[in-house]
C-alpha cells in the first residue's frame, strides 16, 4: 500500500505529492518547521493527512525541546509549535482536532520527566496514525455496504490513501468494496487547479488495479447525464454542526449536478472532520491560494501572465444536497443538526 | 480588432490558437488541404470561424483546381474538396451551412467560365465573412439589451472575435453592453482540456480592456452560489430544432448550476449553428478528441501516463435549461420548437 507518511522516531518521511505522478520522490522534515512548511506547500495534503503530519511535527517540536532546552519555558515553546502548524492551511479541521489531542496530553503529563513526555507524546501520534488507517477501514465498510454489487462511481479530488495516514476516506469505500468482492468502476475528476484528481486518484487506483477513467471537471454532468454514475463519493475537509461540507472546490457544483441526475451524494470523513463549534458552513473560513496554480501548470503558462484570478481552493455544500455523511460511527443522514450532535454524545 | 483569419486573394492567414496566449503567431493556409488540417488540429476553431474558413477553403480548392485542371471533372473535384473539409471536425454544424452554401453557388453557375465562377466564389466567401462579423453585431445588440446596467457575466470556452470573423457570439454580447455604456465583469471559465478560457477568453477581453476574472471549471457553482454571477453568456456549435444546444463540454454542467442559481442562461448562436434537419440534441454527433489533450499541457505529463481517459469536445444542454437563445433574428425562447421554426420561415 501507498506510504503516505513514514516515521522513524527521529523524522516524518513524506512523499512528495507535488511531484506525483511523474515521479515517487520523498521530503524528510527534521523538525516542526518543516512539517508546517510541507502542509502549508502542499507536499502532504488530504484533511486526515494534514492532521497526523501535525501529531509527527508535534512531536518533532518536543524532541528539538529535549535536545536543546530546559523545562522552564516548556509550555511556552509547545505553544509556539501548535501555533506555527495550526497556521499552515486554514479549512481543514483535522489539523487543530491532532493538534488539541497533542497538547491535551502535554498538558496533561506536565509533571512526567521531558523524555517520558516526548516518549508518551510520540505514542500518541502514533497511536493516532493506526487509528487514522482503523477509522477508514471502518468508513470504508461503512461506505460499501450502500454501493450496488456492480456500480461506477465518481470521485472529487484525492480522497485516498495519499490524503490520510492509509487507505483513504471516498477511496477507502472503494476499496472496501472491492475487497467486498463488488465491481466497481471509477470516473476521477482531474480536479483543477491543482490536479489531485489526474495526478494522485488515478496513480493511486491504478497502482491498486482499480478501473478507473480520468475526466475533466466539467464532464461530470455530461457523464452523469449518459446514465455512467450510479454514486458520487468526496471526502471533507471541515464539517459543520448542521451538516454543511466544507471540501475541495468543485464539490458543490457536483452535489448540485447529483441531484439533478438523481445520483447519490456521499461524503465520507471521520468524526474528527466534524467540527460542532460550528453551526453552518458560512462560518467555515476559506483558503484562497496562489494565481499561479491557475495561470501556470508546472511552471507554463496557460494564461496570460497579468491575468485577475479568483483561486478558492474550497467549497462549502449545503447539507440538504447530502444524502449521507459516511464516517467510521456510522452513516448520518437528515437532520443532520440532530443526527450529528447525537452521535457526537454516543462517541 | 482581433483579426482570426485574413484573406489575402491567394491565402488564408490564420491566427494559431494553440499559441496563444505566449504567441501572436500565425498559419498560412495555400490550399484547402491546409485549411481543413488546421480546423482538425484546432489552429482555428469556435463554430462560424470554422464556417468561414471552410469556405475559404474551398475557394483554394477552386483556385488549385483552375491552375491545375481541364473543367471535365470540376464537379467531382470540388466534391472531393467539399468532403475534405466537412469532415474535418464533425459537432458544428457551421461548417455544413457554409460549405453548402459554396456549392449551391457552383453548382448555380456551372456555366461561367472558370475563372469567373472562382471569382464568384471568393466574393461569396468574402461576403460570408463581412456577413459573419454584422451578424455577431446584430446578435451582441439583442443580447446586450438583456443585460441590467451594471452586471457580471460568466462565459464558458470562447466565443469571442477567435471563435468568429470577428466580435464574437457571446463576447459580442459582452462588446456590444460595453458600447452601450452597461458596465460588465466577466467570469471566464479556463475550458479544460483545451483552456479556451484561459488561453483565448481572457486574452482577447484584456486587449480590449473588459474587466475578466479567470477561474477554473469547478469553481463557477461557487462563484454563483456568492451571488457574483447575473448571467451566463455560452455560443454554440449546433442547436436542434426543439432548441438542445450542442456546445464546449462543460456547457451542459453550467446550465444545470444556472438553473439552480436561478440565473438566466442565454446561448448567443447565429441562425447559422441551428439545424431543423435534427429533431433533438440526442442526434448531434459528439466528437471524441485525443487522450493526450487531457494527459498533457503543453507536452508536460500531468496524469500517469496509460491512465483511461474519456474526452467529449461537446455535450448538449436540455432546451428546458435555456433561459433564451440570442440570434440575428432576434431572442428565442420556449417553445422552442415552434419559435425556431417560425424564425426560419421568416427568415
Amino acid at each position: 500500500m501507498v506510504k503516505t507518511m513514514e516515521w522513524n522516531g527521529e523524522t516524518l518521511k513524506l512523499i512528495d505529492q507535488r511531484r506525483l505522478p511523474s515521479e515517487l520522490a520523498f521530503v524528510t522534515c527534521e523538525s516542526y518547521i518543516d512539517v508546517a512548511e510541507a502542509i502549508r506547500k502542499m507536499i502532504v495534503r488530504g484533511a486526515p493527512a494534514i492532521g497526523v503530519s501535525a501529531a509527527y511535527g508535534y512531536v518533532l517540536g518536543m524532541k528539538e525541546y529535549v535536545r536543546n532546552n530546559t523545562k522552564e519555558d516548556l509550555e511556552e515553546y509547545m505553544k509556539e509549535v501548535y501555533n506555527t502548524l495550526i497556521t499552515a492551511r486554514p479549512t481543514a479541521i483535522n489539523l487543530k482536532w491532532a493538534l488539541d489531542r497533542m497538547s491535551n496530553v502535554l498538558n496533561g503529563n506536565l509533571d512526567e520527566s521531558l523524555d517520558a513526555l516526548a516518549e508518551r507524546l510520540e505514542k500518541e501520534a502514533n497511536d493516532m496514525a493506526n487509528e487514522d488507517v482503523q477509522t477508514n477501514k471502518r468508513m470504508g465498510m461503512n461506505g460499501a455496504k450502500l454501493l450496488p454489487q456492480r456500480c461506477t462511481v465518481l470521485t472529487h479530488c484525492n480522497a485516498g490513501a495519499l490524503a490520510t495516514a492509509g487507505y483513504g476516506t471516498a477511496l477507502g469505500v472503494i476499496r472496501a468494496a472491492v475487497e467486498m468482492g463488488k465491481e466497481i468502476k471509477v470516473y476521477a475528476d482531474e480536479t483543477r487547479p491543482y490536479l489531485q484528481g489526474a495526478r494522485l486518484t488515478a496513480w493511486e487506483l491504478m497502482e491498486d488495479g482499480i478501473d478507473v477513467t480520468l475526466i475533466t471537471d466539467n464532464m461530470a454532468g455530461w457523464v452523469m447525464k449518459q446514465g455512467k454514475i450510479d454514486a458520487v463519493l468526496v471526502g471533507a475537509d471541515r464539517i459543520a454542526a448542521n451538516g454543511d461540507v466544507a471540501n475541495k472546490i468543485g464539490t458543490y457544483s457536483l452535489a448540485i449536478l447529483a441531484g439533478h441526475h438523481d445520483i447519490p451524494f456521499y461524503v465520507i470523513a471521520p468524526f474528527s472532520s466534524i467540527d460542532l463549534n460550528i453551526h453552518s458552513g458560512k462560518d467555515i473560513p476559506i483558503e484562497e491560494r496562489s494565481r499561479e496554480e491557475i495561470t501556470k501548470i508546472r511552471d507554463v503558462d496557460i494564461a496570460p501572465k497579468d491575468v485577475k484570478v479568483y483561486n478558492p481552493a474550497f467549497d462549502v455544500t449545503d447539507n440538504e444536497l447530502i444524502t449521507a455523511i459516511i464516517t467510521e460511527r456510522g452513516v448520518i443522514r437528515q437532520p443532520y443538526l440532530k443526527n450529528l450532535s447525537k452521535l457526537a454524545e454516543n462517541g
